[in-house]
């Protein structure tokens, strides 16, 4: 009989007790982006926390309160956990098969708003300490949470909470809010988020739209503006034209094209998936198609917006012009540096009268891909999941990891229930119940190798 | 007593009769766009011919029906009028002080949906034959009319129509179906119109959006795409780089920059009215600007839609990504030929990716300044306005005049009612009573002068 097995046989028998917290918490919509019902939410995660015995706090950060929790345990270790109780806004509503704040239980999965991104993960990893408990009557470790509320709208006030809080931080390592299985549902370690620098470029030409047979040969287009300056930004080469941009990018090393060469080739699966005929720069898959997908930083225009948009022929010269353009930041590379450089550039490029407006940022982060906690955070998935987790060094996505690797020292590790049908920031978002036991087993494996 | 003194003594006591006659065909709606009373509204025009004694015939094209309608005059001389029934959209209609299809009078002015374009003109010159039929018993030489029902969905149907009834046009002059006084109350005669090739440029790069995250380096962005396709047609000085492109364009004439001298410096006025800081080019005014706003064609961007338009940040990679554009072309440009030279452009940059739709095109044509027909209405004027009419030797908009010229090789005055308040194509349309007057004792001038 493995040590592990009156931990399992409570978190087999006590799966539906867990599965109905994890729906009541659901259920109390917490939309940042809509500021709705994050305070309701944040006192019934507290009091999930205050139930277990952690003495916890909801703290005021000028933005969604961060609840802070903390409960010692045997030995001197301290595992932190990163959530947030801030869900996506669940429109569009007519795309639901039940109502977002209602979950469902149907064929194996548990449908809702958050019950992924990023309820389940909170509610599977106290459900872990609830076996613990049972089983041993306390912890193995000190256990902390930080639980933020403005997750989905760029953790606006987090890396500030974190720098205000840094003893209370405190800790030995920590467990990031997600992690997902592949679609072999082969766990994977994601083991660092790239950074972000999403602007909105504007320019205005005119205090109003003109008729184009008027001003077409005379007056300046803002839209011919905004093409012209975005072109300075990028050439088709895709190279980025911004003076200084790769200045702090470190390269992959030998080990990250190791580990992204034992990932399997996604390319047909990118092509299927998304529609895409070919990729750019001429790349075919294999790791070099990882590498690239998250090692080099980016400048995407996500939206452009002129003049008349609607069907047939408008003869206009538009006044006004603009676009969404997001920067993806690979270590070591910074937001604000990136933003003061952007500026520079168009200012020598002859494009001062482009505005830009900065919309949010975040610093990139990795932890190293054979530090000790890694390699225990992955060892104990194998009995559980019966496959090796797999190692990623990086992810294309961006995150507010950089204060807990930086501020805090942190080793960052991911694990939890995604899975490539999570339907996260969708209609019908699910996980799926299988999952969800297998996290909360790995968890509370985790927590007991690394209080030794 | 001069010889027009019964004439303008008619028009005088007639005019609340006229104005009734031209409020009950502004009543009756007929929205090109909208396909919206057009059948309604030829009838009706015909109907008001046919009871001066014209030959009318409503004759189909595919699209609307052009009403044809010509009477005998004593000279063999024939004078065909341009006009057009349709009208602009009446929308915003909660920005109209009186209901668009309700005629109303206030102030001096008639209000409605097309009561400057393009029915006021069509019934002031009603108005002038009227005068010349009560005075004379006659009419001094052969009136034809020509009036189409989709002038403001860019005349699709007259060019061909025209051809096919060549015979029937047949006609010395013509006399077009606008003309303005401008901000001085000076008549202004208008001697050519720009062509145009508007065309919608878009781009499909994948089957579905992705998140930036993910795809922002490895896959196509389709507003890349766009931007740089885009910025291979248009260089920031301005010049259009499609091969060929300038290869028709005739320089304006000694005679062009004589006559664009002569016209009012109107570079405070379009800095003050449009909100401009500078013109392109570094124009800065005087006979300069009025020759480059008219004699060089354009490449413009009249719209650009791509991804996320909203507020705040969205992570996406676009999939598509569209513009619309419009040439301006001058003298011998043509529409066709600039839709090749466009794709083979593309094609020869890499771009045979990026997709064009024609929305419409119309070649440009103007009329030598100094053609007697054009002396005949620019003099005939002087009594009427009190100052002389001046020639300005082509503007920026564009119409159907090319059919006329080259097809029926007429000489196109332009004359009429419009004043810089008109506000043709926008909310509160509207005519000025005085000038309705004097554009009908104009228009029987020019028939009689011209019928010697």
């Amino acid at each position: 009989m493995s040590e592990y097995t009156l931990l399992d046989a409570y978190l087999e028998s006590n799966l539906e007790a867990s599965l109905q917290e994890l729906a009541r918490l659901v259920a109390q919509p917490s939309v940042a982006a809509q500021n709705w019902g994050l305070q309701e939410c944040a006192s019934l995660v507290a009091e999930m926390l205050h139930r277990r015995g952690f003495r916890v706090e909801v703290m005021p950060t000028g933005g969604a309160p961060v609840v802070l929790a903390e409960r010692k345990g045997r030995s001197d270790k301290t595992l932190l956990f990163y959530n947030h109780y801030d869900v996506q806004p669940p429109e569009p509503l007519e795309l639901w098969e039940t109502p977002p704040f209602e979950p469902s239980i149907r064929d194996g999965k548990m449908y809702g708003r958050g019950v992924s991104d990023d309820k389940g993960h909170l509610v599977a990893r106290l459900f872990a300490l609830d076996a613990l408990l049972a089983t041993e009557g306390e912890l193995p470790c000190n256990v902390k949470f930080i639980i933020e509320g403005e997750e989905e709208t760029s953790s606006l006030h987090l890396h500030e909470f974190i720098l205000q809080n840094k003893e209370r931080l405190q800790a030995d390592a920590c467990i990031w809010e997600f992690g997902y299985v592949d679609h072999r549902d082969v766990p994977m370690q994601y083991l660092g988020l790239r950074g972000i620098c999403y602007v909105e470029l504007s320019v205005e030409t005119a205090a109003t739209d003109v008729h184009s047979g008027l001003g077409g040969s005379i007056f300046p287009n803002a839209a011919w503006r905004l093409v012209w300056a975005l072109h300075t930004l990028k050439g088709m080469d895709e190279r980025i034209r911004i003076p200084g941009f790769y200045d702090a990018v470190r390269p992959p090393s030998a080990r990250d094209w190791e580990l992204m060469a034992a990932l399997p080739d996604v390319a047909e699966e990118y092509r299927k998936r998304y529609g895409v005929r070919e990729f750019i720069k001429g790349l075919q898959g294999g790791a070099e198609l990882h590498i690239e997908e998250v090692f080099s930083p980016t400048c995407t225009i996500c939206g452009l917006t002129s003049g008349y948009q609607g069907a047939g022929a408008k003869t206009v010269l538009p006044a006004r012009a603009s676009a969404k353009v997001d920067f993806r930041l690979v270590p070591d590379q910074h937001p604000q540096d990136i933003l003061q450089k952007l500026r520079a550039h168009l200012d020598r490029e002859g494009f001062s009268d482009v505005q830009i407006r900065f919309l949010g940022g975040e610093p990139p982060a990795r932890t190293d891909p054979d530090h000790p906690f890694i390699n225990l955070v992955v060892e104990t998935a194998r009995p559980v999941y019966g496959v090796p987790m797999q190692k990623v060094p990086m992810t294309g996505g961006s995150g507010p990891i950089y204060p807990f690797v930086h501020e805090l020292g942190l080793p960052v590790a991911t694990a939890g229930l995604g899975y490539p049908d999570t339907r996260a920031h969708a209609p019908n978002e699910n996980i799926r119940i299988d999952l969800y036991l297998k996290h909360a087993r790995h968890m509370a494996r985790v927590i007991c190798e690394f209080a030794r």
